[in-house]
């Protein structure tokens, strides 16, 4: 993409001052528009060093209404970065809907920085860019405008900015970042060996759902006006699709399937044997010696920087916190966490649907156990209405990816669903209600969902199929009998902890 | 505090258990209780290595529901909170009003690792301790309740228990985060010569806004009971007092003196000399000169790891935005930052009032402007009565302190005051209402504001006297003419830095 590009562009400092009037009160105007509207903005600055990045997006940024922007200049991962899937860190960033988020440097040039690199790993960068088209697409479906500047410069130019660098003292501040530990290699000075790399990037990563804009910097009032026509332009061409398409509320660049596939396979949970049960004995031995298998591995775990989720959904009252509780009864809280996962807030709604959960994914070397999950989006929300049909037929495709996302960075994820029939959810429901103790458990919202049974079963049956991966297989729970449940439970996590680890 | 502590104590295990029946669904009752009547609550948990605190935090947080507390295992800081004031990343992390924080080792052992450390540095404790007394204070005023357990175990048993975890082969967790480097100290294995480090820190910090509790954990049993006995009893104490008074809605453990102090060298506001002007040269001049000098000592504050803090308030239509766009404009986007503070959101009201912009304050070598700024506080809270006087009397002391805070770390502070007449705002309201391109940035509020003008000039000339420090004093900007008021502006950042510069 490079190779054509026409560097010898440029643009007079009248000729800049006059456009860039009209254009930065139009900006502002569009910023306004913009956030009325909600549509969230992500705009991605990549280039060669040197290439004047800085001063141009501060000329680009001086126009907008700082309330309305975040700017991430993305450098070296910190310490708790670095025991996460690479992807998550920039996920934790997206702005808000509405919002514009501006990243001076990227998922970009940190993937051949960090998993590159020194080594040169194709195969770290090419599953890097796989898992970068998920994300940039997954935002792009849920209405992110996304635009990504690659300011180029020729080999001759960079040279004599370097020097001028050199001569005005100006210290290299991604660099600095860096820790001038020699651990991570950056593209600075080896502009002939890292041209097929970002030639490659670009390529491979362009796409009408977030394409690359490639901008000629030799001269930089051509630079600039080119960045502010792109995104004025480009935010126009949103706030238009919105305003005149009617009810569409984001813009969709994806047209996703949305057959009703009918569930091929029969129902998964009517195949349950729900009968399954063992005595007070059994359960008691199988306790103690899953517990303490637990008790080992998880410093195990710890050691070989292993992280794992166990996701637990089920309806209401099959045992799930009871579940939790024998699980972490004798864990080590500095490596395991509960997250119970509820309606999402104000802030939470403002964001791609996944955001919320990339901030409490487990750490290397934690156990994160979810009370809930995002299934969430393919059960409550797809039964109560709160996600549109398109919304959450897309989410299984999301949630797969989501989750290869953390497999492949070493997760190992276990996803129960706890059965009951719905029998013995009113004996329970019921129980509840006359203990004193336990009563506060029962609410309005529990007899609603019990309601709609047979809404929820559908719902189930079909993520049941659509997600089960290699990867990230559901595991049914049979539940009817709480002590074979936990035990089951605490038995399927020991076991498989034991044998993965065995693995390496 | 650790002499005369009986460590032969010790519990049944029978007797464990039928007290823990009871305590454990009070624990529940109350932890809901409190989270309706929105207490906060902080726990910290401090000890011996190998006192056991894992495993009795744990027995402590089961019966909890893990919906309404957050758990914070402190170790040591990342990248980014290296290059803040200590305390700021322990702010950053308390809970939500109604939540539960706790924390597993805290402020304290950070600081005896990272400020006390292998040079044994005494002073950089005291002061460590002094502005952890601030922090405290000010949070058990905003109505949190705190309590601090120290697990105390004898040298003698620490002895036995660290050769019992060496045979069981448990990695050490909290030492592994310390990345074995040798950089830090921390005071495993050395009991004899921390003592008396402990006991001074325990003596100097046990207040009855957060009290120490001293566990003895020689018996697991014992130690967890006590715990569990003192959280039930404090939360039981804190809820009786908020439901017993009428109009109570925090608790306060402190008097603070509400006599209205009259202003005692007259307004300072009036002394201004609003007639202050200068010719379009002389500006084009003064901002060529100092912007240059700006772009040259960016570089050098980023070098020599210094931030600086340059805030902004004044009536509306003062022209700060003009004087922030001016000091920008040739900067780095990477070394600064522009933060416009408005009311804040619902997350930002559920925590102590200077809880949100303890995110927001400059890395080391960056420089964050802020457009208004805690100050709001004492201006718009007081006059809006957003805040009671209670409140805003008391955030005098409070803003200090963090200013303090932040000097004491090396951040250089501005604080600017544009000031301009009744008349002067009229008439920018009105030309602004006439102009296309600019009547958004006038709103009904603006009007509001302007009818108060008397009540805002009275809280204006108390903030200029109360909140005048030696490292950090108002500057008033006469803005009547905007060329005066940016370049006052302009003028003062550069040549201060380049003093303070100097000085090392």
């Amino acid at each position: 993409m490079l190779e054509n590009i026409d560097l010898s562009q440029s643009i007079s400092n009248e000729e800049y001052k006059n456009s860039m009037k009209t254009l930065e009160v139009k900006l502002g105007e569009l910023q306004r528009r913009a956030w009325e509207l909600k549509i969230p903005i992500i705009l991605v600055f990549e280039g060669w060093h040197a290439s004047g990045m800085g001063e141009d997006i501060n000329r680009f940024i001086l126009p907008l209404d700082p309330r309305g922007f975040d700017f991430h200049t993305m450098t070296r991962p910190c310490y708790e970065d670095r025991l996460k899937p690479f992807l998550l860190r920039f996920w934790e960033r997206i702005p808000v809907k509405g919002r514009i988020g501006i990243f001076d440097r990227s998922w970009y040039s940190r993937a051949i920085i960090e998993l590159f690199g020194n080594k040169k790993d194709e195969k770290a960068l090419e599953k890097a860019l796989e898992e970068i088209t998920y994300f940039e697409r997954q935002l792009a479906d849920d209405g992110y405008l996304i635009l990504k500047f690659f300011l180029h410069i020729s080999e001759k130019e960079q040279k004599e900015r370097f020097k001028e660098i050199k001569k005005k003292d100006i210290p290299l501040i991604l660099d600095e970042y860096e820790g001038k530990n020699g651990k991570e290699q950056d593209f600075i000075e080896q502009y002939e060996e890292y041209l097929p790399v970002i030639e490659k990037i670009l390529e491979n990563t362009d796409s009408p759902n977030a394409p690359w804009e490639i901008v000629e910097a030799n001269d930089r009032n051509f630079a600039v006006l080119k960045i502010m026509v792109t995104v004025t332009q480009a935010i126009e061409t949103s706030i238009e699709k919105i305003t005149k398409t009617p009810g569409l509320q984001t813009i969709k660049y994806l047209d996703i399937p949305t057959t009703n596939l009918p569930v091929l396979n029969g129902s998964t949970l009517e195949k349950t044997d729900l009968s399954k049960n063992i005595s007070v004995e059994e359960y008691r031995e199988s306790k103690k010696l899953y517990q303490r298998k637990l008790e080992a591995l998880q410093y195990e775990l710890f050691r070989k920087k292993c992280s794992v989720v166990i996701l637990f959904e089920g309806w209401d009252a099959a045992g799930k916190g009871g579940a939790i509780h024998r699980l972490v009864e004798v864990l080590n809280p500095r490596l395991y966490s509960v997250v119970p996962v509820g309606s999402p807030n104000d802030t939470e709604k403002a964001h791609q649907y996944l955001w919320r959960f990339c901030e409490v994914t487990p750490l290397a070397g934690h156990i994160t156990i979810f009370d809930r999950s995002w299934y969430g989006r393919v059960l409550v929300e797809r039964v109560e209405g709160f996600s549109t049909e398109e919304e959450w037929r897309r989410a299984y495709r999301e949630i797969n990816e989501f989750e290869k996302i953390l497999a492949d960075a070493g997760t190992i994820i276990f996803k129960f669903w706890l059965q009951i029939d719905k029998e013995t959810q009113l004996e329970r429901f019921e129980s509840r209600q006359n203990d004193p103790e336990k009563n506060w458990k029962i609410t309005e919202d529990d007899w609603r969902n019990r309601n709609k049974w047979d809404d929820y079963k559908v719902a189930v049956d079909e993520m049941l199929q659509k997600t089960s991966t290699t990867g990230a297989p559901w595991i049914i729970i049979e539940s009817r009998d709480k002590r074979y449940s936990r035990a089951k439970v605490l038995k399927t996590v020991a076991e498989t902890l034991e044998e993965e680890l065995k693995k390496d």
